[in-house]
């Protein structure tokens, strides 16, 4: 099942119905929610043998990695974060640390300037689960729609860590500390967001969760464009490459997901990646070009541009399969 | 277990920490959270054989009744519903119609004037879960901490339905079309909340749902008073007596939970109840006083005073038996 499924059924879920409120700038069907007065409100589930495996990560890790994923979707309207909810569904069965989980929690809050201010809790029946709730401040929010034709398509940083790691583990290996580390304690690019908006260049920009070729996807969709990813220029991370070899490892960067790295249209001629990297420390790469028309294409090392389809992250797809797999 | 351990992790889990944002105006212990602007934030989670059995309710009631439930806490603050956020764990097995658990959740917004805003949706392998976001905006918000010594107590409505309902399915009967809508389809009291307060004269209020001794425990210790209650003017559901006996009705109308009434204190001979019951069609019933010391107190029909310890609703409990119980 491709990863059109999920985001289908949650399309179905949040969109549609009675007309917003004064108060609700921005509804469903961006990374996150505007009200009145510049909050910006969104929320994100994380659940065993879904998004993880205790397994592989420690409970202070679940909280830190819980919270991280959540916060990216203020990154991606370029929000400053100010606050974060807490639910957790704990096993009946116990074996969790809740205290572990919430000081994971409380570390990725602290470590973005943050506040904990509120939760629930309840015992589960089946498996541990985690609701994060984010809320931010944004000046100048940017949404996925504005992508114009013949702008720049760039990411930050570099892509298939995560999702290798989860490979690695779903083949019985053990991943690497520096893959295994990019799928426990992701780094959500807000500083780095709100400084590209700065320029009042971004057009869009969303954060790569689903993959770069799902998230892509959302973008020509809202924007009404069509997105070519120029495949020799994905950054591809070093340790992909070493530990899968290129060809998968180019797939993973593509379709992987739960890399947090940001995505965003620019006009042309507009981004200095140099002073980008400069400032942040994290490489900037131009990866494609939007165009008339609609949907993401690639366009090979060969020459061949074809229409990217299959792959990314779906968590819906018909298998207990969990983590991060086309 | 007593009631007190659910309230003890969730204290423990949600307060403590770093210093809070200059928007936050008030962070975890009350029944939301405040923020700038007046911003009013909490999160419910309504679970599967903890919260709820789906033998019991329809999907469409599963997500009114969540919805609901979470909006109480709004009406706690005395905020008016602005919007909602909506996160679902559908169990993989499947047999859960999520459309219809939209469509509940959806009914209870628009008939409280607020907006689902956004979301999240996972696959669950265990029980159906979900998370509701709530978010509201108060001009004149009540906490929990403002009741002073000789102060009048009071609740809305009558009290129990919910949790004999929840006594006789799990007696393996089934309870009255009464009894039983007041568990699928409860009425948050936010019209009142936002009316009475408008009065200037309640200094902590607080919506029923752990039972009113839990609930009113709240107030005492956020307070720094006793509070005693008249037995004798407990608004018990005829309903209840009726299916269950006076001693047994009187026990869930204290202890019970999920009545989602509104329980508030003010200054002695400042509450007009025929004026408010004219104005909303619902009953006020002064049930008690606060005075010096600390805890719930309940004075009996034969004269005595005890303190209240035991019952009250703990989803936290070490038993895998859903409902309002003791």
């Amino acid at each position: 099942m491709g990863r059109g499924r999920e985001f289908d059924l949650i399309r179905g879920f949040v969109e549609g119905g009675e007309p917003l409120s004064p108060e609700v700038m921005l509804g469903p069907g961006d990374d996150a929610a505007l009200l009145a007065g510049g909050w910006v409100i969104s929320t994100d589930l994380s659940v065993e043998d879904v998004h993880f495996r205790r397994a592989w990560l420690s409970d202070e890790e679940i909280g830190y990695r819980a919270a991280a994923a959540s916060l990216s979707d203020l990154a991606a309207m370029a929000a400053e974060p100010v606050a974060l909810l807490l639910s957790v569904a704990a096993p009946v069965a116990g074996g969790v640390d809740l205290a572990a989980i919430n000081a994971g929690v409380r570390r990725l809050a602290a470590d973005f300037g943050a506040s904990v201010i509120g939760g629930d809790l309840s015992r589960s029946p089946g498996p541990l689960l985690l609701d994060v709730i984010v809320l931010g401040k944004a000046t100048w929010p940017v949404r996925r729609d504005g992508a114009g034709v013949g702008d720049e398509v760039w990411v930050t940083g570099q892509l298939g860590r995560s999702a290798a790691a989860v490979r690695i583990w779903q083949a019985g290996g053990t991943p690497s500390a520096v893959l295994r580390g990019a799928f426990v304690r992701p780094e959500p690019r807000v500083r780095e967001a709100c400084c590209l908006v700065e320029h009042g260049v971004v057009e869009a920009l969303i954060d790569v969760s689903d993959g770069l070729v799902g998230d892509l996807g959302h973008v020509a969709a809202a924007s009404g464009v069509a997105i070519t990813i120029d495949t020799a220029r994905v950054p591809v991370a070093p340790e992909v490459v070493d530990a899968l070899g290129s060809t998968e490892a180019l797939d993973v960067a593509l379709h992987g997901g739960e890399d947090y790295e940001l995505c965003f249209v620019a006009p042309a001629g507009t981004i200095d990646a140099d002073y980008f990297t400069s400032r942040h420390g994290i490489s900037l790469s131009r990866v494609g070009i939007t165009g008339e028309g609609s949907g993401v294409w690639l366009r090979t090392a060969a020459g061949a541009t074809v229409e990217a389809t299959a792959g990314g992250f779906d968590h819906w797809a018909g298998t207990d399969t969990p983590g991060a797999t086309p």
